[in-house]
């Protein structure tokens, strides 16, 4: 083993020194995320420019076994960029250049480190948006790390379904392509959809071609407040039944709401809420809002309230995002956990449910929200992390998610991620699937430095 | 090494010995698929009837070292199903039922046996569909290790993208999920899109879980002449860029509409031609098809014609897919070579002109069909196998339109995947890539029995 002053000469010796960093503060903030799980930090932090840089860091990082954590914003939520193992975190912010913009492909080639609003802001020139929209301003690299989604993926899909290749560089410093420019191909083994979501474990992502889509040509956004969640849950059904094309369908429910209100000083109904938007050509959204429109009354629905013009739908999608930091302002002091399950859409009346008895069962604190076109919802629950009984709450209150999401055929986690918050559920939900994705890990990263023991821990006899 | 006397003594002990055939004609049957590749037989074919049937073969041939091939319909294109090290071949014609329609949650469940004809003759009656269409009546597992895709997935995308699931039994006899039921996942690595495309190599698939869709509203067809090739498929590049969802569009060229109409006695205009199906509400289609006139006509568009109802739907795309029977048809004793690239579509028209180019100057007869919404676009060239020189020109033809999609970005096959026809292609098109692809293949089947030496050829010296 190197000592840590051995490292950093080693990283000065093929980076230029200003891309090395011991200083405290610098590893703090690369030590934690957005979550509850506790800080941890790295050694060193570098901040490389190219992907020349990143390979000479991993070839000296498989030279010397050291552990190496890619970090682009650290706004993950399952701990996925906190460094247990020490080691080095590369953090891919000065690898944020938008590449090339290839309009008539639909494509885009970025740098990780781009995020998914500078993108947009490049986008827009072209007429062409990013779809993926997790709420965070997350960096590209990250998204395509934990597989994030967000509000649109009911239209556009997830971040996976975005990705037409990737630059990476694998743990013993190659570099390889994992796709290339066609819409489709049969060629090889699918690594493209491999990487992505393998949370740093795999590789570290140094350039990205993403789908883009043309913005479209009319766009109407709807809030309808319904008597109770089951209520609002069942329009969303009836809507996809319906075969509505629907962009985004999103529920916030009645706590939630009350959060929404204080935290942006909007006088929204305290009721549970479908905040809904529509993409199409003009003909045929006023079609589909007329046909919501029969759909949601069918289910009790007392109000509903449109919006076409840019900032109304602007301030409509931002209350929305904006909850989650709305409970963290509403409990100072408090962390946050998120509960992230995804569930057959028709067992998510009844996933809901359980999750709301479970809250007050455990007198939590919290509201649900979800992403309700994809069945996937989230318990926000705010804890105060120097209180062992909420801290004991909130795992019980997690776990019992969970069990019921897997019974139901769901996943312990929609869009957030393992990283070690949801390992402990990863062999109960793959089962024997679990020591596939082992032995592909340990056939590609045989030393185990790549973020090690996030999404799989792999036993270490396999080493 | 087992004789296949005591082969297929070990089989009978686990299998039914009605379902273990060492018949000539059975094994001529499963030495072959559609295309001009080199036959060679099986030792014995074997018919499992359930799951339980599958792990055990496995276990033998696992114990035995005897290489396995699974067997949908012999549809492929590439020679995915010929057992060149011969072995047992699997055929699954006998599991063939659709285990559950999940209605509300757009969900099927089906046995690798069951055809894509016969499983949308099932979801009809649900109102429901599936929306793959490669042509051939393939199996679904067939497709799934292919990653078929077909006219329709410009709008819903490739197999890959409807397999919510898949139950596989692994080279040494454990069975895995690859997925859930949930719309969307972000746990665990992503086995199903690693599983969908690798070409019996990684495993048997033994259930499929599929994403299925509402059968639209309203479906409208056109048929749009142009006087070139070039004048088409920029007419294709303008509908997609103005956001039209078109749902198919499809290229038939000159010669190829002169085979449609000779072999389906249908008297179209024998002129580069785009087919088109939208699917929508009946509004938003209305505008849509008004805003495609406008373009097509920008392109020098002849002539179009509508379709809306049924019965001339059906027969304006059997003839679209009878194409490539037509061109076998219109030449007795020759087998069907197929190229099958995919380019970014704003490179489609040149690849086309180079296609186009190469087939003139080696003198070969043959058509240029494709999925142009995608950028994938087949030549159909008819080989006499007893003719050196004319095998000689179609692997030069192969090689030139292979190597000029490369250098685009793009992709040696778009759908009908590797096989053993486009693995000279694979180092070019992935170069360390196919690195990584070895390493998975050998973590997950290390004595090399699953398909052996289709898709990947891995290094005997890995072994």
């Amino acid at each position: 083993m190197l000592t840590t002053e051995e490292l950093v000469a080693s990283l000065k010796s093929v980076l230029p020194a200003e891309q090395v960093s011991i200083n405290e503060t610098i590893r703090e903030q690369h030590g934690k995320d957005e979550s509850y799980h506790t800080p941890s930090m790295p050694d060193v932090v570098v901040f490389p420019a190219s992907t020349e840089e990143v390979i000479k860091i991993m070839k000296l990082a498989s030279q010397y076994k050291v552990p190496v954590v890619p970090f682009g914003r650290g706004t993950s939520l399952e701990g996925h960029v906190i460094p247990y193992d020490h080691g080095i975190t590369i953090d891919f912010s000065l690898m944020n250049k938008v590449l090339e913009v290839r309009e008539n492909d639909f494509l885009v080639r970025v740098q990780p480190g781009v995020t998914r609003t500078q993108l947009n802001k490049e986008l827009k020139k072209y007429g062409l948006f990013f779809s993926v929209d997790p709420g965070a301003d997350a960096t590209l690299g990250g998204m395509a790390a934990t597989n994030a989604s967000g509000t649109t993926a009911v239209r556009y899909g997830v971040m996976r379904d975005q990705v037409r290749d990737l630059e990476v560089v694998l743990a013993d410093g190659t570099v390889i392509h994992t796709g290339n420019l066609a819409e489709k191909s049969s060629s090889g083994l699918h690594l493209n959809g491999l990487f992505v979501g393998s949370e740093g474990t795999l590789g570290c992502f140094t350039e990205l071609t993403l789908r883009v889509y043309g913005i479209p040509e009319y766009v109407m956004a709807a809030r309808a407040s319904f008597p109770s969640v089951q209520d609002a849950v069942s329009a969303v059904v009836g809507i996809l039944q319906a075969g509505i094309p629907v962009a985004r369908v999103e529920l916030v429910d009645e706590p939630s709401m009350k959060q929404v209100n204080l935290f942006n000083d909007t006088n929204y109904k305290e009721q549970p809420t479908l905040f809904m938007e529509f993409h199409g050509n003009e003909a045929g959204l006023k079609q589909d809002v007329e046909f919501m429109k029969e759909i949601v009354s069918d289910y009790h629905c007392e109000g509903i309230e449109y919006e076409t013009d840019q900032a109304a739908l602007n301030q409509l999608w931002e209350a929305r995002h904006n909850l989650a930091y709305a409970f963290i302002h509403g409990y100072p002091g408090k962390k946050m956990m998120t509960t992230d399950v995804c569930v057959p859409i028709s067992d998510l009346g009844a996933a809901i449910d359980n999750a709301r008895a479970a809250l007050n069962k455990l007198d939590l604190p919290g509201g649900i929200v979800g992403h309700v076109g994809d069945g996937n919802f989230h318990a926000l629950i705010m804890i105060d992390m120097n209180n062992p009984e909420e801290i004991r709450k909130s795992e019980e209150f997690n776990e019992v998610i969970v069990i019921d999401a897997l019974e139901r055929g769901g996943t312990c986690t929609g869009e957030h991620g393992v990283g070690v918050g949801k390992q402990k559920y990863q062999e109960r939900e793959h089962g024997q699937a679990l020591q596939v994705m082992e032995r592909i890990k340990l056939a590609l990263d045989p030393e185990n430095l790549l973020n090690p023991n996030k999404l799989i821990k792999v036993k270490r006899e396999l080493f």
